[in-house]
């Protein structure tokens, strides 16, 4: 399900270096919304942003990664999301549990519906009303990345295949709240055709 | 599901401060078993644990908690539990993914079910053989404790005899695989009754 009310909940989807952030920082500015970011949003999530995504760290197996990714999302729900939306502010997503079922689900292979099932769990039911995919073929993205990798940006090419592979199969499953967007393009481009698709998608072509 | 294999999977559950460490260690003693402990028995967990019994952290929710403890259950088995049974040898917890159910289902009005399901697929469905539920009424316990309280053992009453009556309730849906032994008594008159279990829980009455 997605949340009742009249404050949009919008995500941005996407692989490593898609322009997820820029578009996200664009797209909030323009609608007024309160921009976040997952994993990390919260105090919690900060320490197990650090704890997942540290180079050097004890090995965290596959599960155990998905669920304190879910943890992340669940307190960013009650303590950001959820909050914001209640009080009437539309709320600007760089990921959300969308990437767990993307990158847990399909990158690591533990099944997107397993996944999905632990994160509606988390989520308590409150998904985004609408998700911007920005797709990006992996070689376009590389050349973006101009800093170190950390361990998930460092996986092997096939894990991001699977990343990119399955996110363009949620969206195809998925029509009435994703879009996809091709992030090849400029800035200015891409954020011309983030704001169609945000006005297209409320009604009477204007965000509520 | 329960595990395959000669090596035996024992939890010790109950409440806290109802004797479950010193009856681990000394069951575990007279097994040759590897004994272990949930949350904290891996170095995830160890950061988990600080997270989630730390006085002063910022509030998680009942929710993340939950996954938090679920990404403990998750280490730990793919790091201890499971090889150690792999290798042939008996595992004594103390405390399992029981404890979830009895706490955050329980106690946080989370439900049973819900949080079953979520570690179920936290420890890929392997639960233990045999569970030891050391039942104490709440007033024996707390005179036990003579140290400072930590956050979940500073609870209100009510939580805690919420998650006396969840242990209880699983004890009472499961005669195969839980026990319940009265924690009241002495140490080596409850070690007595947990060797007698062990071994009634056993073919042939001998530990394989």
């Amino acid at each position: 399900m997605v949340h009742e009310g009249a404050a949009l909940y919008i995500a941005f989807e996407g692989g490593e270096g898609s322009g997820k952030s820029t578009q996200a920082r664009l797209l909030a500015e323009r609608l007024g919304a309160r921009i976040t970011h997952e994993p990390g949003g919260t105090d919690l999530g900060v320490k197990l942003r650090k704890l997942l995504l540290g180079v050097g760290e004890s090995p965290v197996g596959s599960r155990a990664e998905t669920l304190l990714m879910a943890a992340d999302r669940a307190q960013h729900m009650v303590e950001v999301v959820g909050p914001t939306l209640a009080g009437g502010q539309h709320v600007v997503s760089d990921r959300t549990a969308y990437s767990s079922l993307a990158y847990q689900g399909g990158g690591r292979n533990l099944g997107v519906d397993d996944v999905r099932a632990v994160n509606d769990w988390a989520l308590d039911g409150l998904w985004p009303d609408l998700v911007v995919l920005l797709d990006c073929e992996r070689s376009a993205t590389n050349t973006r990345l101009d800093r170190a990798l950390d361990r998930l940006e460092a996986e092997e090419s096939a894990f991001h295949d699977r990343v990119r592979s399955t996110f363009l199969a949620l969206a195809a499953d998925d029509r009435d709240h994703w879009v996809v967007i091709d992030g090849a393009g400029t800035i200015d481009e891409v954020a011309s055709q983030v704001w169609e698709a945000v006005q297209a998608r409320v009604a009477g072509g204007e965000v509520r």
